[in-house]
């Protein structure tokens, strides 16, 4: 079913939603029409379950019959906290994650970091997180991620201890324990935080760093996942354990 | 480490591995020295630990010292068999699918593929192989996944019977079961299958039949994944529940 975001040209007031802006330029390629049923999201986590009832060119209007908790959102609210990427790596981890059931995205700078963030960074954050807000509307998720930047590694380690479960993602050493020997000895957790490195992966010192911290300093298995595939493969297998997936 | 596979221009006899061809101009651009370490895999799983012993423009010499299972093979076989999607969309279930630790990857049309194998498909299906090898370099992989294409979903579902988990993912439908009740009552097992769908997903007869050739329909939770993310996600899953990551 069609899905709308409160804020993103939409809104509800009296029971009745107003779809505008850019939103109402996509119902009109949905080709949405008098009668059909849609769904306003409030972006907290709440689906409100609309009937359409008249289309102008500039807006749609639609009555709300039922509102419910959104079906999409996970019990478990994961952050995820990337080492700044090259390219078009950091739009596929926005939307990848956002897909697998992520509840925000930040990226920080380390050692290995060959990008930098140039010029200002407003404008790459506003378009990752219209890439969020995409991924969210498509695949029926209850809000849409907050993506941003960090301003080093030792916020992310701060905003993981933040959470029940703060997980490292390192590619040696012999301090590291499985994923699954930490998730599965975590108990019930209601917030998680995955940290993954750059192209390069993290300098030892910055793991060890890690350990001071008290992260959970944690192997995927002995294949290398790209920096871009690290972060969804570590969200999916917290879905899978945490009976999100 | 360095690592190169038997076939793709490189060889071993007589305890020497000689890194030719296309392998050649690789270990060219990573400035291979006399000295230097690296690893010549059969793509059977076996890893040869070889130290380079001479080093001329159109080959590298490397004496193998050391022959060991390679670490980066999981423990189950896994078949991925995803309805053909557009674009390079194909490309990248092929890359992430290498990197989570497929075995396989065969495309098969169904009835809402909009992607049509046009034209000379070996050309296609070379170009995935290229991209399979490479990521199974990458990842450190020991074999490089076998990537195909199939004639229709009944070959699909033949491949995915012929393990011992053959799973069907769906994304609507009461007879689903989790992902995660299924894989926790399937005891040990050696080999899975994957099946998911193209752009537009399944039919429902598509799935009725799937019901009937007795593979498990499953649910990956209420979010809807892309049909290029759905693969690398219940890989993920797999590989967590079987205690390969």
């Amino acid at each position: 079913m069609p899905r709308f975001f409160i804020g993103g040209g939409s809104n509800i007031a009296g029971g009745v939603a107003f779809i505008g802006g850019e939103d109402a330029a996509h119902a009109k390629v949905l080709r949405i029409r008098v009668g059909d049923r849609l769904i306003v999201c409030d972006g907290a986590g709440k689906d409100h379950h609309c009937t359409v009832t008249k289309v102008t060119d500039r807006q749609v209007e639609a009555e709300v019959f039922e509102t419910v908790p959104c079906p999409g959102e996970p019990s478990v609210h994961v952050t995820v906290l990337a080492g700044l990427p090259k390219g078009d790596r950091a739009d596929f981890i926005v939307q990848k994650c956002t897909e697998a059931g992520a509840s925000e995205i930040l990226f920080f700078p380390c050692h290995r970091c060959v990008a930098r963030l140039t010029g200002p960074s407003e404008k790459k954050v506003a378009r990752w997180q219209r890439i969020a807000e995409e991924a969210a509307k498509q695949s029926g998720r209850g809000i849409i991620p907050r993506v941003g930047v960090l301003e080093d590694l030792a916020q992310a380690f701060n905003r993981a201890n933040a959470t029940d479960l703060p997980l490292f993602m390192y590619e040696t050493g012999e301090q590291r324990k499985t994923l699954k020997d930490v998730l599965e000895n975590a108990g019930t957790i209601s917030s998680a935080a995955v940290i993954t490195g750059p192209e390069g992966g993290f300098e030892p010192y910055e793991a060890q760093l890690a350990e001071v911290m008290k992260l959970h300093i944690c192997s995927m298995g002995p294949r290398i996942f790209r920096c871009e595939t690290a972060p969804m493969a570590a969200l999916a297998a917290i879905m899978y354990a945490t009976g999100n997936m």
